[in-house]
């Protein structure tokens, strides 16, 4: 099995990413899964054609896109990606897209088609707060995380698309004083659990499995 | 124009929900417009039979659903609605869905068909802190949120359909140290001047009137 | 009785302080005591003279100094002062005192000489959230409630002083997402609540009265 | 130069404190300072008794105290303790003062002996969010500083007394969504840097060395 996991590159007023500074230290293997890793532009549309590319050179079975959430308290894989990009601030390319589609034909949202339960329980039995969230946002998260969905239903039906936010580090809230942080080894042990799911979750979709829970 | 509001009842441990109790203290005009309003049951399904009966018998061009959100600073309109019910606690008749698809024949989401942006920008003219969510969750408030998109674009095409969520009130967070809250009259003020730009909004969806912001 | 409420001006970038908005809607009689409304400005030194000029004129029983806490969530009535002016900005006049002792002859700290239990029990009796809290800052706002202990200790033996503090009001988180605020007539209320405990406290600090929980 | 540096057991519902597996954790000796671990009790009274028994055998010249602030974002070198206990729930020995002085001949409060904010300015430095806390609580983290700062103004005059409370692990916040959290590692670190500070700062208490900034 293969698995593609992208991070994305600071923006903002920030010199750091968690995203891709996790997704470097990831190991190569995980449970004889292999991990290729990507860093992605905070940019609409190129961050899309970026991964589509990866998709393209690698026959992966996964993608798992990781992107920082500011303010949030734990690992949070996300449920679903809407169909919207609307931009508080300028992408890394100076976009900003108000209320547009992502994309004319797509469908208004899709579901995550990763384990995301199954997740947030390996997560916390590595000794870490997780929780499925509702809401990747309306900016280049949601987007990448929408457009990979998107590709895997209509352009690469062996993939299977979903997206995780993180926190940010304890060095982004030296100035943000009552902002949640995590250590970037707790993000990176974080993630390599919830990759473990997926593969050991992989092909068992049968509700009985996860008592009920799936998604 | 005539326009539903729909307030739920208390649910879990509180013995008072700021939806109704905003929705009950509304005048019964708002810039012209009829306002009805309706108690609803924090219960999947019979929430929307309730609402569905009165979209039957009333010929209204709107329907808002207000909803308790604890844990919320602000006023917050609703973007989308997801095609899911996940209960993390049981409704008030004991039923507790997990991962079930709300309509097998549903859109995977609706977004709201209310000027959203408008109404946030309506509530803070009035002092009021104001934002639009991209989450109604998986409980009740998303559920009804739903099930009445889906009838206003399956049954009910001169309806359109919108949700917005409220804070705790005072004597709610008594005993929830950290939790913030909002009067009952700033509630109640806060889904006036949403109505308002409801009414005053109405039939202008071109993008110049707001700035390029439609909902 | 009489009963003299001071509250601060605004400052920082607010252009309204709650605390003097709400000193003003204050009634002129409370259970019988006569309250003497006085706004004193944000600045170190010059708030204590001008509270001290109203100690001197008026023959008060109780002084009762209102401030400001941006980020607090309910009514806190401050147990302790203690002898430090410490600013992390300048306060209205530019002054920005670094580790300095208030009182080069004054005790380390002063306890409040308010009921402060009796005073967060009468406002969540009339539905409001209100602890104690145990610190002031280190800006003006520790520094009045130690300025009127220090002369309630040495020069004014019949005063008794001390502190509340209040929320920002609705229209200063408009653009501070994330920070809670209480309502103008809730504060207000809270205010009136706590200085009717006050009053049917006076003269009663016998631990009996209030289940063994004094000041 | 010696230190002693306490950690108290795990209290409440929690099996763990941060406070002590940190100080375990911390190396025998910091820039050349050897460190004296002691584990103390979460009980009034008998965490001084146990604290002063290492202060008599051990010829120390700091003590610190560690203690946990679950709910706290950053790491918190205390500025003061006040003369008070006043306790929400029992300590570990069933004991629950409330409203009682803590030493009838002690000061109302003691300002700290230790450099804070040179404690802050070193935890930054390292990547870690810290800040000067004005309040100890009136728990047994308050009275096992105030307790240290009287027996040093009292019986140890060479020692200099100090407190500093630290986060919950992420291990303690997987059941209690939206509490912040510090790895043990950071923690760990942040105390580290907090004792080098403290040693380098060590008879330097002019002025001019911190930019005017004093403890």
């Amino acid at each position: 099995m293969k698995i593609l996991v992208t991070g994305f590159d600071p923006f903002g007023t920030d010199t750091m990413n968690p995203a891709i500074e996790a997704v470097k230290r990831l190991p190569n293997t995980i449970v004889g899964a292999e991990i290729i890793k990507l860093e992605i532009p905070t940019v609409f549309g190129k961050s899309a054609e970026v991964t589509r590319e990866a998709l393209v050179k690698h026959d992966v079975d996964y993608v798992l896109n990781i992107g920082q959430a500011g303010g949030r308290f734990d690992l949070t894989p996300e449920r679903v990606a809407i169909n919207l990009d609307d931009a508080r601030i300028p992408d890394n390319d100076g976009n900003q897209p108000i209320d547009v589609a992502i994309k004319a034909d797509g469908e208004s949202a899709y579901f995550t088609q990763h384990p995301v339960k199954a997740m947030v329980t390996a997560m916390k039995n590595v000794g870490l707060p997780a929780s499925v969230s509702n809401t990747a946002g309306t900016f280049v998260c949601n987007h990448i995380m929408y457009q990979c969905l998107y590709m895997a239903h209509t352009e690469f039906p062996k993939v299977k698309a979903g997206f995780m936010h993180v926190p940010f580090l304890p060095e982004q809230v030296l100035e943000r004083p009552g902002m949640p942080a995590m250590s970037l080894e707790d993000i990176t042990r974080g993630i390599v659990a919830a990759l473990e799911a997926i593969v050991e979750f992989d092909g068992k979709d049968d509700l009985t499995i996860v008592g009920g829970q799936t998604h």
